[in-house]
Protein backbone atom coordinates (compact mmCIF):
# COMPACT_ATOMS: atom_id res chain seq x y z
CA UNK A 1 0.00 0.00 0.00
CA UNK A 2 1.38 3.78 -0.79
CA UNK A 3 0.77 6.10 2.07
CA UNK A 4 -1.34 9.66 0.75
CA UNK A 5 0.69 11.99 -0.46
CA UNK A 6 0.28 15.82 0.18
CA UNK A 7 1.53 19.19 -0.55
CA UNK A 8 1.94 22.77 1.62
CA UNK A 9 1.33 26.20 0.09
CA UNK A 10 3.06 28.66 2.70
CA UNK A 11 1.42 32.09 2.15
CA UNK A 12 2.91 35.33 2.85
CA UNK A 13 5.11 38.11 1.47
CA UNK A 14 6.91 38.17 5.42
CA UNK A 15 7.98 35.03 4.61
CA UNK A 16 9.47 35.26 1.72
CA UNK A 17 11.19 38.95 2.36
CA UNK A 18 12.62 37.36 5.34
CA UNK A 19 10.87 38.96 7.67
CA UNK A 20 9.45 36.32 9.39
CA UNK A 21 10.60 32.67 9.47
CA UNK A 22 8.13 30.22 8.60
CA UNK A 23 8.17 27.59 11.50
CA UNK A 24 4.40 25.80 10.23
CA UNK A 25 6.16 23.96 7.46
CA UNK A 26 9.04 22.28 9.87
CA UNK A 27 5.65 20.96 12.58
CA UNK A 28 3.01 20.00 9.61
CA UNK A 29 6.02 18.01 7.82
CA UNK A 30 6.79 15.95 11.39
CA UNK A 31 2.91 15.85 12.33
CA UNK A 32 2.16 14.41 8.26
CA UNK A 33 5.20 11.40 8.87
CA UNK A 34 3.84 10.47 12.19
CA UNK A 35 0.61 9.78 10.43
CA UNK A 36 2.03 8.39 7.60
CA UNK A 37 1.15 11.05 5.07
CA UNK A 38 4.30 11.50 2.45
CA UNK A 39 5.15 15.30 2.20
CA UNK A 40 6.10 15.63 -1.38
CA UNK A 41 6.49 19.59 -1.92
CA UNK A 42 6.03 22.56 -0.01
CA UNK A 43 5.85 25.91 -2.25
CA UNK A 44 5.76 29.62 -0.67
CA UNK A 45 3.90 32.18 -2.77
CA UNK A 46 3.08 35.78 -1.63
CA UNK A 47 0.25 37.37 -1.04
CA UNK A 48 -0.88 37.85 -4.80
CA UNK A 49 -4.12 36.41 -6.17
CA UNK A 50 -2.28 34.97 -9.07
CA UNK A 51 0.44 33.23 -7.71
CA UNK A 52 -2.13 31.53 -4.90
CA UNK A 53 -4.56 30.10 -6.88
CA UNK A 54 -1.96 29.00 -9.49
CA UNK A 55 -0.59 26.98 -7.25
CA UNK A 56 -3.57 25.41 -5.75
CA UNK A 57 -5.09 24.04 -8.94
CA UNK A 58 -1.51 22.53 -9.35
CA UNK A 59 -1.36 21.45 -6.05
CA UNK A 60 -4.57 19.84 -5.34
CA UNK A 61 -4.37 18.18 -8.49
CA UNK A 62 -1.36 16.32 -8.35
CA UNK A 63 -1.54 15.22 -4.41
CA UNK A 64 -4.25 13.77 -2.26
CA UNK A 65 -3.96 16.32 0.12
CA UNK A 66 -2.85 20.25 0.28
CA UNK A 67 -2.31 22.40 3.37
CA UNK A 68 -2.57 25.79 3.43
CA UNK A 69 -1.26 28.56 6.10
CA UNK A 70 -1.16 32.14 6.40
CA UNK A 71 -3.97 34.77 5.25
CA UNK A 72 -7.29 34.27 6.72
CA UNK A 73 -7.65 37.28 9.48
CA UNK A 74 -9.25 39.78 9.31
CA UNK A 75 -7.22 42.70 7.60
CA UNK A 76 -6.75 43.70 3.46
CA UNK A 77 -3.92 41.30 3.24
CA UNK A 78 -5.75 38.13 4.25
CA UNK A 79 -6.81 36.94 1.02
CA UNK A 80 -6.02 33.49 1.11
CA UNK A 81 -10.28 32.52 1.19
CA UNK A 82 -11.56 34.74 -1.53
CA UNK A 83 -8.15 32.77 -3.49
CA UNK A 84 -9.05 29.57 -2.56
CA UNK A 85 -13.10 30.11 -3.70
CA UNK A 86 -11.64 31.31 -7.37
CA UNK A 87 -9.15 28.40 -7.63
CA UNK A 88 -12.64 26.34 -7.39
CA UNK A 89 -14.72 28.51 -8.95
CA UNK A 90 -17.20 28.12 -5.92
CA UNK A 91 -18.83 31.55 -4.20
CA UNK A 92 -17.92 32.90 -0.91
CA UNK A 93 -19.82 34.94 1.82
CA UNK A 94 -19.86 34.94 5.48
CA UNK A 95 -21.63 31.90 6.75
CA UNK A 96 -23.90 31.97 9.43
CA UNK A 97 -22.22 29.24 11.61
CA UNK A 98 -18.90 30.88 11.08
CA UNK A 99 -20.23 33.72 12.35
CA UNK A 100 -21.98 31.90 15.19
CA UNK A 101 -18.61 30.80 16.08
CA UNK A 102 -16.85 34.21 15.97
CA UNK A 103 -20.09 36.27 17.91
CA UNK A 104 -19.71 33.82 20.93
CA UNK A 105 -16.00 33.99 21.05
CA UNK A 106 -16.40 38.14 20.81
CA UNK A 107 -19.45 37.93 23.31
CA UNK A 108 -17.23 36.52 25.86
CA UNK A 109 -14.32 38.92 25.12
CA UNK A 110 -16.75 41.88 25.23
CA UNK A 111 -15.40 42.93 21.89
CA UNK A 112 -17.46 44.14 18.85
CA UNK A 113 -17.62 41.84 15.69
CA UNK A 114 -17.26 45.07 13.33
CA UNK A 115 -16.84 44.23 9.60
CA UNK A 116 -13.72 43.42 9.25
CA UNK A 117 -13.63 40.62 11.52
CA UNK A 118 -16.81 39.75 10.14
CA UNK A 119 -14.50 38.74 7.48
CA UNK A 120 -13.06 36.01 8.73
CA UNK A 121 -16.55 34.12 8.65
CA UNK A 122 -16.25 34.21 4.92
CA UNK A 123 -16.09 30.60 3.85
CA UNK A 124 -16.39 29.25 -0.06
CA UNK A 125 -19.72 27.67 -0.93
CA UNK A 126 -19.50 23.67 0.03
CA UNK A 127 -16.62 23.65 2.54
CA UNK A 128 -16.61 22.37 5.68
CA UNK A 129 -15.20 24.31 9.25
CA UNK A 130 -12.30 23.21 10.88
CA UNK A 131 -12.11 23.89 14.43
CA UNK A 132 -9.50 26.93 16.13
CA UNK A 133 -9.89 26.40 19.88
CA UNK A 134 -7.71 29.33 19.88
CA UNK A 135 -8.81 32.30 18.72
CA UNK A 136 -12.54 30.96 16.96
CA UNK A 137 -12.30 32.03 13.27
CA UNK A 138 -12.00 28.99 11.72
CA UNK A 139 -10.19 27.13 9.04
CA UNK A 140 -11.96 25.41 6.31
CA UNK A 141 -11.37 22.00 4.34
CA UNK A 142 -12.60 22.12 1.00
CA UNK A 143 -12.39 19.59 -1.75
CA UNK A 144 -8.58 18.07 -0.71
CA UNK A 145 -7.38 21.47 0.32
CA UNK A 146 -7.42 22.37 4.32
CA UNK A 147 -7.16 26.42 4.79
CA UNK A 148 -5.49 26.98 8.10
CA UNK A 149 -4.21 30.13 10.24
CA UNK A 150 -0.50 31.20 9.80
CA UNK A 151 -0.05 32.17 13.33
CA UNK A 152 2.06 29.06 14.64
CA UNK A 153 -0.73 28.21 17.69
CA UNK A 154 -3.33 28.60 15.83
CA UNK A 155 -1.89 26.53 12.44
CA UNK A 156 -0.83 23.57 15.08
CA UNK A 157 -4.53 23.48 16.96
CA UNK A 158 -6.14 23.45 13.22
CA UNK A 159 -3.37 20.85 12.20
CA UNK A 160 -4.66 19.21 15.29
CA UNK A 161 -8.69 19.37 14.01
CA UNK A 162 -7.54 17.76 10.79
CA UNK A 163 -5.21 15.74 10.57
CA UNK A 164 -6.67 12.68 12.74
CA UNK A 165 -9.62 13.05 10.20
CA UNK A 166 -7.39 11.90 7.77
CA UNK A 167 -6.95 8.11 6.18
CA UNK A 168 -3.09 8.28 7.06
CA UNK A 169 -0.82 5.54 5.86
CA UNK A 170 2.02 3.50 7.67
CA UNK A 171 4.32 5.31 9.53
CA UNK A 172 8.29 6.15 8.23
CA UNK A 173 10.32 4.74 10.71
CA UNK A 174 13.50 5.91 10.70
CA UNK A 175 16.78 4.84 12.30
CA UNK A 176 19.96 6.84 12.24
CA UNK A 177 23.61 6.33 12.68
CA UNK A 178 26.19 9.05 13.40
CA UNK A 179 29.60 8.29 11.32
CA UNK A 180 32.43 9.98 12.09
CA UNK A 181 34.17 9.66 8.47
CA UNK A 182 33.97 12.11 5.78
CA UNK A 183 30.74 11.53 3.37
CA UNK A 184 33.79 10.62 0.97
CA UNK A 185 34.55 7.81 2.49
CA UNK A 186 31.26 6.37 2.92
CA UNK A 187 29.55 7.57 -0.34
CA UNK A 188 30.59 3.75 -1.97
CA UNK A 189 29.30 1.67 0.46
CA UNK A 190 26.50 3.38 1.34
CA UNK A 191 25.51 3.78 -2.23
CA UNK A 192 25.76 -0.33 -2.19
CA UNK A 193 23.51 -0.21 0.50
CA UNK A 194 20.66 1.74 -1.15
CA UNK A 195 21.07 -0.64 -4.31
CA UNK A 196 20.46 -3.53 -1.94
CA UNK A 197 17.34 -1.77 -0.58
CA UNK A 198 15.44 -0.19 -3.19
CA UNK A 199 12.14 0.19 -0.86
CA UNK A 200 14.27 2.21 1.28
CA UNK A 201 15.31 6.05 1.32
CA UNK A 202 18.76 6.12 2.89
CA UNK A 203 19.87 9.90 3.02
CA UNK A 204 23.50 10.67 4.15
CA UNK A 205 23.58 14.44 5.91
CA UNK A 206 27.40 15.86 6.24
CA UNK A 207 28.74 17.83 9.09
CA UNK A 208 31.52 19.09 11.16
CA UNK A 209 32.10 18.56 14.71
CA UNK A 210 35.35 19.84 16.40
CA UNK A 211 37.25 19.81 13.41
CA UNK A 212 36.24 16.53 12.39
CA UNK A 213 34.63 15.31 9.36
CA UNK A 214 30.68 12.95 9.90
CA UNK A 215 27.83 12.25 8.58
CA UNK A 216 24.06 11.39 9.80
CA UNK A 217 23.31 8.11 8.28
CA UNK A 218 18.86 8.30 8.02
CA UNK A 219 17.29 5.04 6.89
CA UNK A 220 13.45 5.63 6.29
CA UNK A 221 11.06 3.29 5.32
CA UNK A 222 7.61 1.96 6.09
CA UNK A 223 8.80 -2.12 6.87
CA UNK A 224 10.24 -2.70 10.05
CA UNK A 225 11.95 -5.33 9.40
CA UNK A 226 13.56 -4.12 6.12
CA UNK A 227 15.04 -0.49 8.47
CA UNK A 228 16.14 -2.95 10.73
CA UNK A 229 18.09 -5.15 8.31
CA UNK A 230 19.60 -2.09 6.59
CA UNK A 231 20.55 -0.58 10.45
CA UNK A 232 22.48 -3.91 10.69
CA UNK A 233 24.28 -3.90 7.99
CA UNK A 234 24.92 -0.39 7.94
CA UNK A 235 26.83 -0.64 11.54
CA UNK A 236 28.56 -4.05 10.77
CA UNK A 237 29.81 -1.49 7.87
CA UNK A 238 31.19 1.52 9.52
CA UNK A 239 32.41 -0.61 12.88
CA UNK A 240 35.46 -1.92 11.65
CA UNK B 1 12.21 50.25 -12.45
CA UNK B 2 10.93 47.10 -11.41
CA UNK B 3 13.56 44.98 -8.98
CA UNK B 4 14.46 41.50 -10.22
CA UNK B 5 12.40 38.39 -9.49
CA UNK B 6 14.48 34.97 -8.16
CA UNK B 7 13.08 32.51 -6.57
CA UNK B 8 14.11 28.94 -4.81
CA UNK B 9 14.15 25.14 -4.76
CA UNK B 10 14.94 23.83 -1.25
CA UNK B 11 15.76 20.09 -2.30
CA UNK B 12 16.05 17.42 0.04
CA UNK B 13 13.55 14.11 1.71
CA UNK B 14 15.17 14.87 5.57
CA UNK B 15 13.32 18.37 4.69
CA UNK B 16 9.84 17.28 3.73
CA UNK B 17 9.57 14.74 6.69
CA UNK B 18 10.23 16.95 9.11
CA UNK B 19 13.77 15.46 10.84
CA UNK B 20 15.92 18.24 9.48
CA UNK B 21 14.54 21.80 9.38
CA UNK B 22 15.54 24.07 6.31
CA UNK B 23 17.62 27.25 7.54
CA UNK B 24 18.46 28.37 4.22
CA UNK B 25 15.33 29.76 2.48
CA UNK B 26 15.67 32.25 5.64
CA UNK B 27 18.89 33.71 4.92
CA UNK B 28 18.44 33.74 1.71
CA UNK B 29 15.12 35.46 1.59
CA UNK B 30 17.31 38.24 4.13
CA UNK B 31 20.46 38.50 1.76
CA UNK B 32 18.16 38.93 -1.64
CA UNK B 33 15.99 41.30 -0.14
CA UNK B 34 19.08 43.21 1.06
CA UNK B 35 20.14 43.33 -2.66
CA UNK B 36 16.93 44.48 -4.02
CA UNK B 37 15.98 40.86 -5.68
CA UNK B 38 12.49 40.09 -5.24
CA UNK B 39 12.06 36.49 -3.66
CA UNK B 40 8.88 35.50 -5.14
CA UNK B 41 8.27 31.93 -4.81
CA UNK B 42 9.88 28.89 -3.17
CA UNK B 43 9.66 25.03 -3.69
CA UNK B 44 11.00 22.65 -0.88
CA UNK B 45 11.01 19.04 -3.17
CA UNK B 46 12.35 15.43 -2.20
CA UNK B 47 15.27 13.83 -3.69
CA UNK B 48 13.34 12.88 -6.85
CA UNK B 49 14.85 13.36 -10.48
CA UNK B 50 11.54 14.51 -12.24
CA UNK B 51 10.27 16.38 -8.95
CA UNK B 52 13.67 18.91 -9.31
CA UNK B 53 13.63 19.58 -12.68
CA UNK B 54 10.18 20.16 -13.32
CA UNK B 55 10.69 22.97 -10.57
CA UNK B 56 14.25 24.14 -12.69
CA UNK B 57 12.32 24.48 -15.80
CA UNK B 58 9.51 25.76 -14.18
CA UNK B 59 11.04 28.89 -11.93
CA UNK B 60 13.73 29.51 -14.26
CA UNK B 61 11.31 30.22 -17.09
CA UNK B 62 9.14 32.21 -14.87
CA UNK B 63 11.65 34.50 -12.68
CA UNK B 64 15.06 36.78 -13.51
CA UNK B 65 17.06 34.04 -11.14
CA UNK B 66 16.87 30.47 -9.50
CA UNK B 67 18.74 29.78 -6.34
CA UNK B 68 18.53 25.74 -5.88
CA UNK B 69 19.84 24.45 -2.23
CA UNK B 70 21.22 20.66 -1.49
CA UNK B 71 22.27 17.39 -3.42
CA UNK B 72 25.86 18.36 -4.32
CA UNK B 73 27.76 15.84 -2.63
CA UNK B 74 29.17 13.28 -3.10
CA UNK B 75 26.72 10.17 -1.97
CA UNK B 76 24.37 8.57 -3.94
CA UNK B 77 20.86 10.96 -2.81
CA UNK B 78 23.07 13.67 -4.37
CA UNK B 79 21.63 14.05 -7.78
CA UNK B 80 21.20 17.49 -8.48
CA UNK B 81 23.61 18.55 -10.61
CA UNK B 82 22.61 15.20 -13.07
CA UNK B 83 19.07 16.56 -13.00
CA UNK B 84 20.31 20.51 -13.55
CA UNK B 85 21.89 19.18 -16.76
CA UNK B 86 18.95 17.21 -17.44
CA UNK B 87 16.56 20.05 -17.09
CA UNK B 88 19.02 22.45 -19.52
CA UNK B 89 19.69 19.32 -22.09
CA UNK B 90 23.15 19.70 -21.02
CA UNK B 91 25.74 16.96 -20.99
CA UNK B 92 27.74 16.53 -17.59
CA UNK B 93 30.80 15.32 -16.82
CA UNK B 94 33.80 15.84 -14.76
CA UNK B 95 35.97 19.20 -15.48
CA UNK B 96 39.16 19.76 -15.04
CA UNK B 97 38.99 22.88 -13.19
CA UNK B 98 36.41 21.73 -10.42
CA UNK B 99 38.72 18.44 -10.36
CA UNK B 100 41.92 20.94 -9.81
CA UNK B 101 39.85 22.92 -6.90
CA UNK B 102 38.78 19.35 -4.98
CA UNK B 103 42.77 18.46 -5.53
CA UNK B 104 44.43 21.24 -4.00
CA UNK B 105 41.77 20.38 -0.89
CA UNK B 106 42.45 17.08 -0.03
CA UNK B 107 45.86 16.83 -1.33
CA UNK B 108 46.25 19.39 1.51
CA UNK B 109 44.00 17.75 4.12
CA UNK B 110 45.83 14.32 3.31
CA UNK B 111 42.77 12.35 1.80
CA UNK B 112 42.17 10.61 -1.32
CA UNK B 113 39.81 12.14 -4.10
CA UNK B 114 38.32 8.42 -4.43
CA UNK B 115 35.58 8.11 -7.06
CA UNK B 116 33.25 9.24 -4.56
CA UNK B 117 34.53 12.88 -3.60
CA UNK B 118 35.42 13.49 -7.81
CA UNK B 119 31.50 12.65 -8.34
CA UNK B 120 31.52 16.85 -6.54
CA UNK B 121 33.36 18.03 -9.75
CA UNK B 122 30.49 16.94 -11.94
CA UNK B 123 29.69 19.83 -13.86
CA UNK B 124 26.83 20.60 -16.81
CA UNK B 125 28.51 21.98 -19.81
CA UNK B 126 28.66 25.68 -20.10
CA UNK B 127 28.57 26.73 -16.32
CA UNK B 128 30.05 29.43 -14.47
CA UNK B 129 31.45 27.75 -11.00
CA UNK B 130 30.46 29.12 -7.91
CA UNK B 131 33.42 29.27 -4.95
CA UNK B 132 32.90 27.47 -2.05
CA UNK B 133 35.70 29.02 0.40
CA UNK B 134 34.46 26.29 3.19
CA UNK B 135 35.09 22.80 1.53
CA UNK B 136 36.24 23.27 -1.67
CA UNK B 137 33.47 21.70 -3.92
CA UNK B 138 32.03 23.68 -5.76
CA UNK B 139 28.58 25.01 -6.79
CA UNK B 140 27.85 26.32 -10.16
CA UNK B 141 25.56 28.63 -12.21
CA UNK B 142 24.07 27.58 -15.45
CA UNK B 143 21.87 30.05 -17.37
CA UNK B 144 19.97 31.54 -14.79
CA UNK B 145 19.88 28.99 -12.08
CA UNK B 146 22.51 28.93 -9.16
CA UNK B 147 23.19 25.87 -7.47
CA UNK B 148 23.96 25.86 -4.28
CA UNK B 149 25.02 23.37 -0.97
CA UNK B 150 22.56 22.03 1.51
CA UNK B 151 25.09 22.36 4.57
CA UNK B 152 24.38 25.73 5.55
CA UNK B 153 27.81 27.27 6.16
CA UNK B 154 28.55 26.21 2.58
CA UNK B 155 25.22 27.96 1.64
CA UNK B 156 25.69 30.91 3.35
CA UNK B 157 29.40 31.24 1.81
CA UNK B 158 28.28 30.69 -1.63
CA UNK B 159 25.23 32.82 -1.35
CA UNK B 160 28.45 35.20 -0.61
CA UNK B 161 30.32 34.61 -3.71
CA UNK B 162 27.26 34.79 -6.14
CA UNK B 163 24.71 37.12 -4.92
CA UNK B 164 26.92 40.06 -5.79
CA UNK B 165 27.54 39.22 -9.24
CA UNK B 166 23.83 39.82 -10.08
CA UNK B 167 22.31 42.86 -11.20
CA UNK B 168 20.16 44.23 -7.99
CA UNK B 169 17.38 46.43 -7.86
CA UNK B 170 16.25 49.05 -5.22
CA UNK B 171 16.19 47.47 -1.61
CA UNK B 172 13.22 47.04 -0.04
CA UNK B 173 12.92 50.03 2.99
CA UNK B 174 10.28 48.74 5.85
CA UNK B 175 9.51 50.18 8.82
CA UNK B 176 7.23 48.56 11.36
CA UNK B 177 5.14 49.52 14.33
CA UNK B 178 3.61 47.66 17.16
CA UNK B 179 0.03 48.09 17.48
CA UNK B 180 -1.68 46.75 21.06
CA UNK B 181 -4.50 46.61 19.10
CA UNK B 182 -6.66 43.27 17.71
CA UNK B 183 -6.85 43.23 14.43
CA UNK B 184 -10.22 43.18 13.99
CA UNK B 185 -10.10 47.04 15.49
CA UNK B 186 -7.34 48.23 12.93
CA UNK B 187 -8.41 46.20 9.97
CA UNK B 188 -10.69 49.17 8.53
CA UNK B 189 -8.36 52.37 8.60
CA UNK B 190 -5.55 49.60 7.44
CA UNK B 191 -7.45 49.12 4.60
CA UNK B 192 -7.71 52.87 4.22
CA UNK B 193 -4.01 53.13 4.23
CA UNK B 194 -3.15 50.35 1.78
CA UNK B 195 -5.51 51.91 -0.81
CA UNK B 196 -3.87 55.37 -0.13
CA UNK B 197 -0.49 53.96 -0.97
CA UNK B 198 -0.74 51.28 -4.02
CA UNK B 199 3.33 51.40 -4.47
CA UNK B 200 3.85 49.90 -0.82
CA UNK B 201 3.08 46.77 0.66
CA UNK B 202 1.50 47.04 4.01
CA UNK B 203 0.98 43.83 6.14
CA UNK B 204 -0.37 43.11 9.46
CA UNK B 205 1.24 40.29 11.75
CA UNK B 206 -0.90 39.53 14.54
CA UNK B 207 0.77 38.62 17.97
CA UNK B 208 -0.38 37.73 21.53
CA UNK B 209 1.17 38.88 24.67
CA UNK B 210 0.72 38.63 28.09
CA UNK B 211 -3.14 38.07 27.56
CA UNK B 212 -3.07 41.56 25.22
CA UNK B 213 -3.77 41.40 21.52
CA UNK B 214 -1.96 43.38 18.88
CA UNK B 215 -0.73 43.39 15.57
CA UNK B 216 2.98 44.10 14.21
CA UNK B 217 2.08 46.22 10.99
CA UNK B 218 4.89 46.83 8.28
CA UNK B 219 5.23 49.22 5.76
CA UNK B 220 7.72 47.88 2.49
CA UNK B 221 8.25 49.61 -0.38
CA UNK B 222 10.91 50.75 -2.50
CA UNK B 223 10.72 54.64 -2.22
CA UNK B 224 11.58 55.79 1.32
CA UNK B 225 9.18 59.60 0.78
CA UNK B 226 6.43 57.16 0.70
CA UNK B 227 7.19 54.47 3.32
CA UNK B 228 8.09 57.85 5.72
CA UNK B 229 4.24 59.10 5.05
CA UNK B 230 2.74 55.99 5.47
CA UNK B 231 4.40 55.32 8.74
CA UNK B 232 3.52 58.89 9.65
CA UNK B 233 -0.38 58.27 9.14
CA UNK B 234 -0.31 55.11 10.74
CA UNK B 235 1.56 56.41 13.87
CA UNK B 236 -0.95 59.33 14.25
CA UNK B 237 -3.80 56.56 13.28
CA UNK B 238 -3.30 54.77 16.51
CA UNK B 239 -1.57 57.41 18.57
CA UNK B 240 -5.13 59.17 19.55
Amino acid sequence: MTNPTAAMIVIGDEILSGRTRDSNMHYLAQELTKAGINLAEVRMVSDDPGAIEGAVRALSSAFDHVFTSGGIGPTHDDITADCIARAFDRAIDVRDDARALLQVHYDRMGTDLNAARLRMARIPEGAVLIENPVSAAPGFSIENVHVLAGVPAVFQAMVASVVPTLVGGKPLLSQSLRVFRGEGDIAGPLGALAHDFPDLSIGSYPFQKDGAYGAQIVIRGQDAAQVDAAMTRLSRMFDA
